[in-house]
């Protein structure tokens, strides 16, 4: 199973594609990309949209991966941050149903506990177990294809408890 | 001059297409279309945001507009609204600079002012002096519709006043 995992922001968002073999007694995950779409802060929204989405369904067309996981957001922050937010959001899920893609969407704290076991994990916690769980030699290129790796771990995760059950497949 | 005017909204999104004859002495406004996107609520949210995104793109292709105009938003509602009224947004912004429209948004106060003449005007108010402008024989078919074009009156008066004042053309 390969997972594109997205982590929206309304300058960067990242992406990560991490692959997982579920015929294994392990399961072994393995990393297959991770980047940062960069918006041009001189353009105008509807272009930066327009280059998160044409990015977006590239990339998943690239990678060809079976699902696409995104982040669930809570605010406690203002809600105009959050309108600006949702807009790369609902483009993000829009290049995923273009690709015919199934998305799924996980809490911060379902990220965290599925990737450190620590739902209050802190940023350097999330990343160091990425990093040794996709066994990576140097960082990701930003924070948030750090956090968009996570996302797609915590999906593959799930999957596999789910399979475990026998609720898939 | 062509105006599509669209209101956002997480189940119903309205448009309206509102057309100006410039070099006319006293510019007329002419209706050309007005309607609503109304939302499968059994659909998940990706399968929403395509429903929207696809139709907005026939619409705008169909009626050839010069330019699209959409509501600022601004909230003293909660940030779980706004971010997915941001959602529907994004994508509606993204569906204008696919068709290669410029998009300009407005503040409701600006828009009640520009139709009604009063930054507080009730939707009634809006509503009446919506078809009065437009000289319509009877309501548009939801409050969305009647706001998208409020939304496209607005820009046509606020360019005519630009164009009076020499800043365009």
């Amino acid at each position: 199973m390969r997972v594109f995992g997205i982590d929206c922001g309304t300058e960067f968002t990242g992406y990560g594609v991490v692959e997982a073999d579920y015929e294994a007694r392990m399961p072994r995950l393995v990393h297959r990309a991770a980047g940062t779409i960069r918006l041009n802060k001189k353009e105008k929204t509807p272009q930066r949209l327009a280059q998160v989405y044409a990015e977006l369904v590239a990339l998943i067309t690239l990678h060809e991966p079976e699902a696409v996981a995104i982040e669930e957001v809570f605010f406690s922050a203002n809600a105009k941050s959050a309108l600006k937010l949702g807009q790369v959001r609902g483009v993000a899920m829009l290049a995923a149903a273009t690709c015919g893609m199934p998305v799924a969407e996980y809490a911060p704290l379902s990220i965290k506990s599925s990737v450190v076991g620590y739902g209050l994990a802190t940023k350097d916690q999330v990343q160091f177990m990425v990093m040794r769980l996709l066994e990576l030699g140097q960082a990701p290129d930003s924070p948030d294809a750090v956090d968009a790796l996570a996302i797609a771990i915590c999906h593959i995760h799930t999957a596999q408890t789910l399979l475990a059950q026998g609720a898939l497949r």
